[in-house]
């Protein structure tokens, strides 16, 4: 028996918005016109949006909570790469037919990330169509304390978190038969990011400028060269150090060739790890950082006064053609 | 020669963005993770969101302008009944190829309304997949000040704007060949429905319910119901009067049978009035801001305390079984 919109809104989206006065900030929830929201004075709004598509961002075999539980987080990523704390989201689903099974795994992928961030879905739209998912966030920042990726300044050590890269080896095993806990280990990278959302937030003030890198780093490092360059009009690169960047066990292990571990590393999609810079004598602190959230926090380079993206490796420095993942235009 | 998802936004989407020192409240636009906004104090945020697919919302023949223009129109009717002034929306594009023509066309159809409103792109997602096109929306409202659909009152008079009725019509004709100006009406009606923004923030303090009829009037009527019986423990239903019901001179033309007539007034979709209720004692009022903004705006009943949604007609009372446009269920 197939259930009706209303029926889907209401059986299984009601428990992902909790009751209206747990959440700061939401007067009225789901079901009207629009939601009501009252922003906290001195605080600005953060927004984003992001879609994935089936057949594009994930594949047909995904499971229904991986899918629910990526569509949040991407854009929890997001609001984490601004520095800013999650408030509230809404959700546009495109589904081919009204299957409760699929609609209540998903919903089970969503619910885990809200039992970690107190963020309350506000309101949506449920249509008919191919399997899309597009998720608004919204997240909240006091003035001024925004990270922007436009803020590199030359001189600013450059910093990753985590491991890059093993998302995509993940995606390369995507067809195979997972044989042992590391490949078990990518294949959850590239299906259950972890979006830095609490050291984002904690990077206020410390980091100059941050982007979360879900097209690749070298891609995302490059949008931050480009708008840093046009915001403050002077030419600006970024240098990264060979032997510094991070290679996870995982990673080794599963990838022999280190030209492809390198290639996962600077090119690959989907890490959702938030890039950044500082200055250098905030080196201590972001150690600091780094331990009290129990999570590799990596200085891979340095920001230049000339402009590209560059590769150091044994006193040579190479340029990196920035390449990752574009939905019109494929790198090789 | 393909352009890049950086390309589209760079070329396209730029300028549907004006220079952020231009609109209120956008403290930073398009480009970085989240566009950063400073909410008014003292006012309250609403948010919509709605997704328009290819082949359900719209056909394959759909002129691109006509796509752009009512993804955008839909989501301020949204803002417009809530008593709402629209502030800025984000836009989640799947499509299939990067087309400069049908780009270029899609956002000339939204800058129709970009015109009329002050409303500005802030951020979105270009991906490839099925062509869909999800808009969320954001408006303002001075505190406790929004329309919603929970507050009808026993006794207050039942409002319809414009002629609901005419872009179902219209749906009707568009397979065939258009041969007076009352069918191209009728058309333009449904790629074309004018948001009634204007009139909606006028309604604040005079209304008590609103909405905007997308699903048709009696589905939409019966939500305004639900709502309100739900929010305030009553009992809460409405009486239509058939002969209040507008007919405009295109519909009467173009659809000889009454009784389909009546079935498009009351059950077709994609109409984007707004239905509202309101005191008795307003009736003056309300037909001075009919004269005011040169729109229709028609008593067509009553909210009674009986539960249910009725017609009367020649003094009799028959039930309306509420029928619309449910993406997942098919009415009569």
């Amino acid at each position: 028996m197939s259930e009706s919109e209303f029926d889907i809104i209401h059986h299984y989206f009601t428990d992902l918005s909790p009751a209206v006065t747990d959440v700061r900030s939401v007067v009225l929830g789901i079901g009207d016109d629009a939601a009501i929201v009252q922003p906290a004075q001195d605080q600005q709004l953060l927004i984003a949006i992001d879609t994935l598509n089936c057949g594009v961002h994930f594949s047909e075999q995904c499971s229904p909570a991986d899918i629910g539980y990526k569509a949040l987080a991407v854009n929890l990523s997001d609001i984490a790469a601004m520095g800013g704390e999650p408030l509230w989201f809404t959700l546009a689903l495109s589904l081919p037919e009204s299957d409760p099974q699929w609609l209540a795994e998903f919903c089970s992928g969503m619910r885990e990330l809200l039992q970690q961030y107190p963020v309350s879905l506000i309101g949506g739209d449920t249509t008919r169509g191919p399997l899309s998912i597009t998720i608004q966030i919204a997240g909240q920042v006091p003035a001024t304390a925004a990270l922007r990726r436009d803020q590199l300044s030359i001189g600013d050590d450059l910093y990753i978190t985590g491991n890059p890269g093993e998302a995509a080896a993940g995606l390369a095993l995507s067809d195979t038969v997972i044989v042992n806990e590391q490949q078990r280990q990518l294949l959850q990278r590239l299906h259950r990011p972890e979006p830095r959302v609490a050291l984002g937030q904690a990077l206020r003030g410390i980091a100059h400028a941050c982007i979360d890198v879900s097209d690749g780093l070298s891609a995302d490092l490059s949008h931050m060269l480009n708008a840093s360059a046009e915001h403050q009009a002077q030419p600006t690169g970024a240098c990264l150090f060979a032997e510094s960047l991070p290679v996870s066990a995982a990673l080794q292990d599963t990838v022999s060739s280190i030209t492809q571990q390198r290639e996962y590393i600077l090119h690959g999609g989907d890490d959702y790890e938030l890039c950044f810079s500082a200055a250098p004598e905030q080196k201590q602190v972001i150690e600091a950082l780094a331990m009290q959230y129990g999570l590799a926090i990596t200085c891979i380079g340095q920001v230049i006064a000339e402009p590209g993206l560059f590769l150091q490796e044994n006193q040579q420095r190479q340029p990196i053609t920035p390449a990752g993942f574009d939905h019109f235009r494929y790198y090789p």
